[in-house]
């Protein structure tokens, strides 16, 4: 994997580039749609391609209980098996086994834990995390961290510190003895909560171990907005500038924009797909609830400059009708739009990076965007949003 | 509306023909997916002209209860509606007013119904029928018909009869002086239920005006297959062979093939979709079940003789692992399949009409399809059917 910066602003820490991998080259800032399952909610994966997403992610914990590791081998990984040949980054499923698992028990060498789903027992270590997403065929592999809740005190943050950076650096052992890190990137991901000097421990600590890049976890799980903001740009400020950054699990637009500000170039979440499944649309005139009777009559496109073939083809009236009646392609024909909402406000902005005029663009979607504090992901626990997803 | 047979068999009734219609032509025999609320569920509408349906068909009644005729008609109508531009049957939601609403009381001038959705108080005559069918702009128009449901007595049966036949009279003069003919087709409804005498004093009748087409109602209801397969082959019989004829409710391939060897012309059912959503596939070696832990490891297509999108794209073993973790994708892709297969199934069984092989084509389905009793009509109320679709 080789990260380019093509294009970085000179009044903030924006920049855009690319990043290189064997299946393909992905242009960031860039949003990567979630396909937990092996499969992005809603759509057929031909609707993810022409959209045009360079990457999408999915998750090493939830394939590893289904359909199993042994299925996804004998596939020849989760490309062929989905059939998508672009790149793929798998989370270690790390978030997943704190927030879903029915029990999980911490050791130094990993984490038990009952499957959420039987209640079968289950063990994972930094190593077997990573074996598994060999097994996927993940271009872009995440460690397994210690994820905590929100508010933690500092001595619990300091602990999964600690234990994140111990399974970071087991990782990165048997990422560098076992794996081609040609084929398969390795992101370290680094943790803290809400503490400064934690994030910049856990930063300076990662740095002694070379990583294909970083991604900022444990935030977006319920602290107020400020101090997530705080974070992001306290903590991207540390992060080496030749390295790809990753913020997990963000995906409202204003959030995206901030964090891009700070130098950010990867992000997911399940919210634009979510929200979409319960009628909220994201337009560039800000969101549009298509459940509202003011739409019963509205014979115009979701959104008047948006180019997605829902747009092209169907009325508010329309969708607002599918909603209401329950229909299945109600759920489709907005995750759709959604993701190509996601899809265009990212190119824009890359755009606005490369042209130098990142903060014009910045200021325009902040205007749109600033108010929507209902949807993005500090009022609603990711936890709630990936069970769903 | 010209219907023109193109090929006839020589040992059977089994024709192959084209309804021509101002927005397009429909190649019989054919199937319609069904499109109740105004789409086919878990597809979009740019799938159903891909798979190349000629002709969809929707309901009156559901699209009068919602969106509400006031919608389509502004929409101007619901081809522009749902954005499909090829023919649209309607039913005039006779069976779904006698199925599913709360209450309905039968007048000489029409049926007093409360809507299944939210109670609300309605009336419906043939007239109003008609011209909620006017404005959502169908290409085939279906009278107000009573349906019963089996078993009934011949009195019972008898009145029904007499009350379909008095609704289409009224809607017959109703079609030739405010209709365009030739713009909106308008098909009669053969009633009776398993009673020679009314079905055949019900088709004297009503072939007493001229209709574009006739149908047979009231079968697929419950009653013994050697009943639906006696009834149906004794009506066709009756019916006029100039005219289209319309088997109503019926999808399964056997008894699709049955009826075609008797001279029906046009399909419609709710199971093909249906059943998709249940992991119930069509295949050209009959049915699969997804959900089957044998197709764990079977990484080969749903059907290995089809081309649909899905076949060509994705194996067992990934459809059931949708399937399993219920994924929404699932839905699409079952359903995807089943229309296709549907598609394919009767374009197979037109060609071989036109070549003079129906009869080993009508074997070959026959020995494949025979013991599939489970998922025809015959053991699922249609009503079920209707409700769940």
């Amino acid at each position: 994997m080789e990260f380019i910066i093509t294009a970085s602003d000179a009044t903030c820490g924006a920049r855009a580039g690319e990043i290189i991998t064997s299946r393909g080259t992905i242009r960031t800032p860039v949003f990567m749609p979630v396909a937990t399952q092996g499969t992005v909610r809603a759509l057929m994966i031909r609707d993810i391609e022409e959209i045009g997403f360079d990457i999408i992610l999915s998750n090493a914990y939830h394939l590893y209980l289904r359909p199993g590791v042994e299925v996804i081998a004998q596939a020849g990984g989760l490309n062929n098996f989905m059939n998508f040949h672009k790149p793929i980054l798998t989370d270690s499923g790390g978030f997943q086994i704190f927030s879903l698992a029915e029990f999980c028990r911490i050791e130094d060498h990993g984490v038990e834990f009952r499957s959420h789903r039987d209640g079968s027992l289950h063990f994972f270590s930094p190593e077997l995390v990573l074996d598994i997403q060999k097994v996927i065929g993940s271009d872009i592999m995440m460690v397994l961290d210690q994820c905590i809740h929100y508010p933690v005190n500092e001595e619990i943050a300091r602990a999964s510190m600690e234990r994140t950076i111990a399974w970071a650096r087991l990782s990165h052992e048997h990422w560098r003895g076992s794996f081609n890190p040609e084929e398969q990137a390795l992101f370290a991901i680094v943790q803290g909560s809400v503490y400064r000097n934690l994030r910049r421990e856990c930063v300076e600590r990662l740095l002694e171990l070379e990583f294909s890049g970083y991604a900022i976890g444990g935030l977006s799980v319920g602290e107020p907005k400020t101090s997530y903001r705080e974070i992001t740009e306290f903590t991207c400020g540390l992060l080496p500038r030749n390295k790809p950054r990753y913020m997990m699990g963000v995906g409202s637009p204003i959030e995206i924009l901030n964090a891009i500000r700070h130098g950010t170039d990867m992000f997911d979440s399940v919210m634009p797909t979510r929200i979409a499944r319960n009628g909220t649309i994201f337009t560039s005139n800000g969101r549009v609830n298509i459940k509202s009777s003011q739409y019963e009559f509205d014979f115009t496109p979701l959104d008047g400059r948006c180019a997605c073939y829902v747009c092209r083809n169907f009325t508010r009236s329309y969708l607002r009708h599918l909603y209401r009646t329950g229909e299945i392609s109600s759920l489709i024909y907005n995750t759709y739009h959604n993701l190509y909402f996601m899809k265009s406000f990212m190119d824009e902005i890359r755009k606005s990076i490369t042209n130098k005029t990142f903060l014009e663009s910045y200021k325009k979607w902040e205007g749109i965007y600033q108010n929507d504090n209902k949807i993005d992901g500090m009022d609603k626990n990711q936890a709630e949003l990936q069970a769903d997803e």
